[in-house]
C-alpha cells in the first residue's frame, strides 16, 4: 500500500449560498423550521427569495466548507462535486481553488443551474437553510476517480448528499474503493432531516463498518438512534466506530475514541454572529489535527478553534488566520 | 410646482461586486493602482479574477450604494440603472428592491452581461477596483422616465458612469428634467481617472450651474482643478455650486455651503477593514440629512457616520442599523 499523497479527498454538494439576515416572522411566514436545511424547487427558492432581504453570494457546501478550514490549516485538500457552468458555477469553482484545493470534476454543459441555499440568518445568530440543489444532485458515479480516493489518507462525505440518488451510488464506491486502499472513511451526518430520510442507511453504513470517523451534533445523535437521551444515543454508536465525535454548540463537544471519552469546552467568541458552517468547521478542525498525529484532546480543541472563528462572522468559510489561531496546536 | 414625493433618484452603474483580500504583490503583477478604479475588457477581468483569492458577491454601484445608505435611513429612493436578465442582474436587482428602493429599468435580454467589480482590499484596507461594465454601459437614454426625475427632491448621479456614451447622454437629460422641474442636482466626481478622461465635461457641467451639490474627496478636488493644494482647488469650485462636500479620510470632511466652511471629523472606527464605499456611504447620510433639512454640520456628521460604518467590514454597503448609529440626529 502506497503512503497517500492527500491529506483529504471529499465529496460534497457543490453550493453558493446566499446569505441574508431575516426575522422570525420571516420563517413563521413560511413554515420553516428554524436551525434545519430543507430542499426546495424552483418555485419555492424564487418565491423565499424575494420576500428575504439583500443577500451575500458566497461559496457553500457543507464538505466544502470543511476542506476551506482544512486548506486554511496547510492540509492538502480534493474536492468532488457536481457545477454546471454558470456563473455561479464559475464562482464556486474558482473559490474552491483559490484556497488551494484540488477539484477537476467537469462542470455540467446542461440544465439544471448550479446549485444554491438561501440562508437565511435570524438575529439569535440561528441560520435556516433552503437548498435548490440543481446540478449538484446529478453528480455522476463516473465523476470519483478511484486513484484520487486511493491518494488521500481520509475519505470525507456529507450526509446532505444522500438525498440524490446519483451522488448517493457514487459515494458508496468511494466509500468501497477508500476501504479496499486502507484509508479512512468519515461522515458528517448533516442534519436531522436528512437523518429521518435516511436512518435506516445511515445505521447500515455504521453496522458495516463502512465509517470510521462520525460527526453528529446532539440532536442529530439521538435522531439517528431514535432515543431521547443524549448520553444513551452516544452509547449507542460509540462502539461501532472507531471515533465518534459529537458537537453540542455552546456546551463544547465530546469525542469517543476505541471506548475512551474525550471533551473540551466551547472556544470563546467575541459574538456569535451566524452559525452556518459551525459543524462543517469543527470537522475541518478536529481532522486537521487527526490526519497529523494529533490525540483526541486536541484535535477538540482544534475544531472548536474552527467553530468559534466561522461563527463570529456571515458565512461559512474561515475570514481570518485560522492557522495563527490555532497557536501551539499546530506545533504541538 | 408640484412637491416631489420622493427624496431622491439615482442613476449610477449596476454592478456586482467580487470581493477578495489581496496582497501588494498581486496589485504590483498586474501593475494596479492602489485606490483606484480601472474599467476592464473581458479578457482582464477573466485574468485578474483567476488571480484572484475566494470572492464574495454582494450588490455594488457608487450611487445604488448610496440608495442603500439612504434607504437604511429612511428615505424614499428609485434608481436607475442597467442589469441584463442573468444571475447577477437578478441579484442585483432582488437587493435593490429588498432595501425598499424602487427599481424599475428593464433588464436587457441581450448580451453583454451584468456588470461586474472585481474588488481586491489589500491588508492597508484600501480597496483597488477593476470594473466591467457590461449591460450597465448601456443605459439607454430612454430608460429615464421624466416624471420620475421631476417626483425626486434630488437627482443623484455618479462620475463613473459619465464613461460609456449612452448613460452619459442619459444622465444629460435627467439634468435638463431635474433642473426644468425645480429639483437639485448632486454629483459625484467618483475617481480621479475617470476626472482625467472627463474634466472638461465636469468642468462645463459646475460652470453652466448644473450641479447644486458636488461630492468629491481630496484627490478629485485636486484633479478638477490641476491644483495641487487643496484649500486652492476647494476654493477655485466652492463659488460654483451651492454646496461642496469633500471627503479627506481619517482628516474628517468640509462643506462650504454659499460661501460659509463647515467642517467635521472622522467618525470612529475600531478597525478599518475594507474603505469599499466610504465616499458613497458619506454620500448617503450628508443627503440624507440634507433632504430632512438638517444644516451642514449635522449632514457633516451623519455622513461620516454612515462612512465609519460601511469601512468596518467587508463591503460597500451598511451591516449594522444605521438608524440606530445615527442617534440624535434623526431626530434633532
Amino acid at each position: 500500500m502506497t503512503e497517500p499523497s492527500l491529506d483529504v479527498v471529499a465529496i460534497g454538494n457543490a453550493i453558493v449560498d446566499v446569505i441574508a439576515r431575516a426575522d422570525d416572522e420571516l420563517l413563521a411566514m413560511h413554515s420553516l423550521v428554524k436551525g434545519s436545511m430543507q430542499l426546495v424547487d424552483t418555485a419555492t427558492a424564487e418565491l423565499l427569495y424575494d420576500n428575504m432581504g439583500p443577500g451575500l453570494e458566497m461559496s457553500g457546501g457543507s464538505a466544502a466548507n470543511t476542506l476551506a478550514g482544512m486548506a486554511a490549516l496547510g492540509r492538502s485538500c480534493a474536492f468532488i462535486g457536481q457545477v454546471r457552468d454558470d456563473v455561479l458555477g464559475k464562482a464556486f469553482s474558482h473559490d474552491i481553488r483559490a484556497l488551494g484545493i484540488r477539484f477537476d470534476t467537469p462542470a455540467r454543459t446542461e440544465e439544471p443551474p448550479t446549485a444554491r441555499c438561501l440562508i437565511m440568518v435570524t438575529p439569535d445568530a440561528q441560520r435556516t437553510m433552503n437548498t435548490y440543489l440543481g446540478a449538484s444532485q446529478h453528480l455522476p458515479p463516473a465523476a470519483i476517480d478511484a486513484d484520487l480516493i486511493r491518494s488521500a489518507r481520509i475519505l470525507y462525505l456529507e450526509g446532505y448528499l444522500w438525498d440524490p440518488e446519483e451522488p448517493r451510488s457514487a459515494m458508496r464506491g468511494a466509500m468501497a474503493t477508500a476501504r479496499e486502499a486502507g484509508r479512512e472513511v468519515a461522515f458528517t451526518l448533516s442534519d436531522a432531516f436528512v437523518i429521518e430520510r435516511y436512518r435506516d442507511d445511515f445505521r447500515a453504513l455504521i453496522e458495516d463498518g463502512l465509517i470510521d470517523i462520525l460527526f453528529a451534533n446532539e440532536v442529530e445523535i439521538m435522531s439517528l438512534a431514535q432515543i431521547n437521551d443524549f448520553e444513551e444515543a452516544v452509547a449507542l454508536f460509540a462502539p461501532k466506530v472507531s471515533t465518534l465525535v459529537v458537537t453540542r454548540s455552546e456546551k463544547g463537544a465530546i469525542a469517543i475514541k476505541n471506548g475512551e471519552r474525550f471533551e473540551c469546552g466551547a472556544a470563546p467568541v467575541r459574538e456569535v454572529v451566524d452559525t452556518t458552517g459551525a459543524g462543517d468547521l469543527f470537522a475541518a478542525g478536529f481532522l486537521s489535527g487527526h490526519v497529523t498525529g494529533k490525540g483526541p484532546v486536541d484535535c477538540l480543541a482544534m475544531g472548536a478553534i474552527a467553530a468559534a472563528e466561522v461563527i463570529s462572522h456571515y458565512g461559512a468559510r474561515p475570514e481570518t488566520d485560522l492557522k495563527a489561531l490555532m497557536g501551539g496546536f499546530l506545533h504541538a
